[in-house]
């Protein structure tokens, strides 16, 4: 579908034949001044508006083959003087602890901007519209826009690596709490999670390194060090999720070691429970033989008597255990 | 033995002296016009056969060599004019969670191709009628080929990795139910079949980016971006078996570690169990005792006392243990 | 919080308006001659001193943004003639084992230095006043500050690096003592403070690097000599707390060795201590079977020698399990 | 021992003095046309004969003292002229799953080649003798034995490789049997035969890829087509083995995890077993309370009753234990 | 301390002032003739001593507070015309499979050679006198030292790996053999020293190799052939360590599954053990119930008969329990 549709002249937004917020959107070329450019949005595409835009803007089959399917990983390509660039979207769903997955192609031409996006994640319609507010940037032209979607999807990581750290710290506190927790799923999870964040922000460092080096010549030195300054904040969320998935590791090795103590002080406590019963029934027992000659049988307080060396037995084992950490 | 052969000619597939379908192919060279090609194919070729062909085509006996043999690993190698790539191709058995591997050889000369065929796989023969269809791509002549073999060979790729990915989610799920299953030997299995995976994709990464970075004369520029993109999809895969055998790595430990948490509770379980037999054993054993003086033992009801006492101790017993998850 | 400001002539402070300790200090852009240059220190700056700062000696604004947020990596960037270096700031509290992360900001210019430090660390106040009594140093200008204060904040690296240095004898002693020590908590939380060192050593170790290979053309042949110091230490740190991650790494694993072969020492301890209960039980049940001709219940001493033999058995047990090594 | 030495004139071996195989060899030079080389072969040299022939043949003090010792490492080290090539020779022992290491060293010169072998593996003997019957490769001097002797002896290796996957395969059926197999032992022996592999493959393959990018102007481009040839089959056993490897460590956790498994039945099956017996034991201990009243007692059938209650009550939790999986 | 200070003058000793011996060894720079260099040795020098080499040397100031300390890494700087190198002498101390380290430094100038020794290791005083007698070494003035030193040290290294490996074999036999050996504490131990040596060894690499490949203008291409041979043995000692620590890895593993097993070996023969005793206490127990009609009560060989029932059964369950192995 078709969300968009606006050209841009000296950073600004002009309408479209009738209004920019016209819901007959169509995908027709609109003619360009030099430094004007074009930028149509599209979601969840049908095979038919892919096939439209294609044709409208020239772009690569190869390009809108990869554009048509989500399952892409992040790259940029160049086909003649158009770049492609695949970016994930992500955003966190704190009640499963979960990251989920976007994708957000884009074509940049030298005076056009296709946006193909699968999924949810960032909202393009906002960003769109904030970029309108600032007409500075703007004015650079399709670049601008390139930069400011790289912009705020990486901001996105970033929120989403904060979120992980929390997951993080509470699995640690949860592992080495005094309760028996079985967090192993847990970890498993979140390290799956943090997979699914190294898939998306990885390979987008080449890309953004690249457009910070500026390899295109549509990147000025003033365009690279914006580039760079996203390239850096793509560092930072790749070290914050290598970190605590090396902190999941160790916390989950701490998890096992955990498990193994509490077996033995289990074993050790019920054996020592076990020791209770078993020495006053052994002690039941003597005093069941049938020997002729047994005086404590014939005392008056005999039957007491066992019964109090029974109990008495058990706190003396009682108090050993308590001492000795077994109980 | 040879399962077809055929001359090119703008694309189009020429007759061979009589007939196409012809059942008695010889391995004659064609004598070509500038442009055309030749393009025969063999499967499980005899040394016979092998070496009338390297004859016919002069090939180089190292090559030769390893063509006839299947178990090399994916290369391209440079024989003068000749161009030789080891594939290998997979495809997935879902009733064993089995991967399995065939093998092309492919021999790509200035004005022919030679195709030699071990174990199963792509059907290469449908693969050429494909191609015979599309005669805008086979005018480019061996590279073409070339090209759609490796295309097809990797989309192959990729289905087996989505089966895998359904095989490491069934895992995942049988890891983390209640259930106690033996998951070790399927995770080591599909550890294995991973392997196999990457053994056919890894060493094939290489020739795909040489080819896409141009690195034969014979490669335009519009070739070239079309091997960009089965190194692309060969990225692809790569990176999802990769995550896959993480993943697999990470869900054995969580199964370890369930393993020790269930151990755990079964010790739990037959220590409260054992509780309740033992106990009433002590009660049993005390009015077992002969004692002359045991008022209870004469009773009306010392008998029927002493069982509800040990029904009274074991239900409180049982409770206590229930309450506290022991039960 | 502006916290100093000061010019610095020919490697001498030079009181500006008033007195060098004057608490109203401005943000103000003092004159320069060629060859001096001005320092102005803040701590913990609000939003509008920032922007004042910024303002004054025309930093660019993200260099500012990254300078306002104390979660930044460690990094060197260029903006025009200005460096911007982000370091971190690291302690040690022995109290809990615990690494603690502060932040300095520095810019760079050709006749200004801008340092904004973010939480504790190391004090910049006093490294000001010794530097101000090295006038050969301050003389080479911005950049001996840079140096001085590299210098200084991995210097603390190393006494980290010692500190838990100590802490991993420690954890190694408790690992292999007889005592059972649950130590995963404490290896846990020491690989954690491990990876909080590495993430301020090794983003560091490029930028010093650079300084040392003369990256600027300020950095002289001998200050570059400095700077190779300097990332030799860093190079130290680094390895130091490589190998005491590893360290700790095979520490655990003994620890869960250990683990493993106390509760088979447990386990053994156990049984044999319950045989010594269960063998004189049977005997006790023996004899208080109701058969009529079971002559030892009427001898004299029957019950003397029943227990006398319960006493014998057990003994018995207890000098063989000694033997054995079971108890 | 020298154990053989002769001319080779346009690749025909010229008998020296006498005889070809006159036990009498000396070290002596043999004056050379152009074009024709001096092979003479050692069997593990004394120090004096090592000696003689450095003389002889001018070698460098810093090789020959290498060639004397036969702990080298795979290596190639030009000395001026003359190329000093180190090879591991591997064979590998079926009974013992042991694989086992002999060395080769090579002297390469303009006119001479010179083989020191220590200890067994590939027979230079035989090698020579087949290549005796090669006069085409033998016209290519030198560099021909050269290749003849690296290919011998990697092909050698694809033997152990697959030994060692026979091996393999047979560690991952016992690990998966039912059988109770003590696997951990023989993975250790086979994890430190592959790592004796590796150590002779891996430092062997960066000479191989020289001699396959021609780095000797005395290495053609058809005798780099033999090299590039042996370098792949080196990297097929490398790929073969690291596999092996990594197959085995998978394996070896299956084991473990299977051993807990085992250990967890166990105890269950133990469990059960106990209840078994314990319940009756509590039946008869009530049978043997001393009460007045206990009607069961005076029955005609009570005994009978008593002994069938306990087998019922045994029957029914041997039933329960066996649905449940317990036994 | 001053231990050595001589002037050598092609490839001799020239006795300086008084005697070669005599122990009043100052620190004055003694003329030379070109050609000619003088040798000075130190031992953990009091910073006096330092201070005053440094400045009759003109050493620069980071490399003498280094040369101080003796906590350095392997280096090799260059301050001007003198190259700084940074040594770890290791040994073996049998007792405490302990490796020891020591350190040396060196100040090789175009005419001098400062060394200076902290602790034990190689004895440089013996390593002076055997160099003393090789006048053609010492000719080629102070890389010649250098070249000497190296050699040693790293032959002192080779020592070591000896060592480590008889220790390793060790540690490998007591971990299969059928005692039941703590052996992690030994594999933890061992594996800390092997991180030792290759804290030595490692960063002396690169140092090593640059002199192979004559980085220094003093280095003629004979010396750098020299300096392969070190760097050579360098690479087989690294390969060496490397190797034992994974063995010792696999090896801990191996041991880790062997306390599993035992553990379970145990538990069988516990429960075994202890069906022997409880399987004779329910028969008593039968025979301790109080019914009137028990027939076996009043039979003459009643007891015995119970006796040989609960023999019996006991044998039985023994000849059970060895035949499956549980005992
Ligand atoms: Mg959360
Ligand atoms: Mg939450
Ligand atoms: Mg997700
Ligand atoms: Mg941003
Ligand atoms: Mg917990
Ligand atoms: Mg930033
Ligand atoms: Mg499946
Ligand atoms: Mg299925
Ligand atoms: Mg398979
Ligand atoms: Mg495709
Ligand atoms: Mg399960
Ligand atoms: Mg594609
Ligand atoms: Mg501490
Ligand atoms: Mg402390
Ligand atoms: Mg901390
Ligand atoms: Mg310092
Ligand atoms: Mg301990
Ligand atoms: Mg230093
Ligand atoms: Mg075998
Ligand atoms: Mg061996
Ligand atoms: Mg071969
Ligand atoms: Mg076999
Ligand atoms: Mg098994
Ligand atoms: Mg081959
Ligand atoms: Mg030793
Ligand atoms: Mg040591
Ligand atoms: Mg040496
Ligand atoms: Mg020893
Ligand atoms: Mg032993
Ligand atoms: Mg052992
Ligand atoms: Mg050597």
């Amino acid at each position: 579908m078709i969300v968009d549709n606006a050209l841009y002249h000296q950073g600004q937004r002009v309408p479209l034949g009738g209004d920019a917020d016209d819901q007959s959107l169509g995908a027709a070329r609109v003619p360009c001044d030099p430094g004007d450019f074009q930028w149509i949005g599209i979601h969840d595409p049908s095979p038919d508006e892919l096939d439209l835009i294609a044709r409208t803007f020239d772009l690569h089959p190869l390009a809108v083959e990869d554009a048509g399917d989500s399952h892409q990983r992040p790259k940029l390509e160049r086909y003649g003087d158009t770049l492609f660039l695949v970016l994930k979207t992500l955003w966190y769903v704190d009640e499963e602890d979960a990251v989920e997955t976007g994708e957000i192609n884009m074509f940049v031409g030298q005076d056009f901007v296709v946006t193909v996006r699968h999924g949810q994640g960032i909202d393009l319609a906002t960003a769109r519209r904030d970029l309108e507010h600032r007409a500075k940037v703007l004015e650079h032209g399709p670049m601008a826009v390139l930069y400011a979607i790289c912009d705020r999807v990486v901001d996105e990581y970033e929120k989403v690596g904060e979120a992980l750290e929390e997951d993080v710290d509470e699995v640690e506190e949860s592992v080495f709490s005094e309760a028996r927790t079985d967090d192993s799923n847990r970890i498993y999870v979140l390290k799956r999670e943090i997979a699914e964040v190294r898939r998306a922000v990885m390979p987008l460092r080449e890309p953004m390194r690249k457009f910070a080096m500026g390899v295109d010549d549509r990147i000025t030195a003033e365009t690279a060090t914006y580039f760079r300054d996203v390239s850096d904040h793509l560092q930072r969320v790749s070290e914050v999720v290598d970190n605590l998935d090396v902190l999941l590791s160790t916390a989950f090795d701490a998890h096992l070691a955990r498990i193994s103590v509490q077996q033995n002080e289990d074993m050790r406590k019920i054996s020592a429970g076990a020791a209770l019963i078993v020495v006053p029934t052994l002690i039941a027992g003597i005093y069941g033989m049938n020997f002729d000659h047994m005086p404590e049988l014939h005392w008056t307080y005999g039957y007491p008597f066992a019964l109090m060396l029974m109990v008495g037995v058990s706190l003396g084992l009682f108090a050993w255990f308590k001492r000795s950490g077994w109980l």
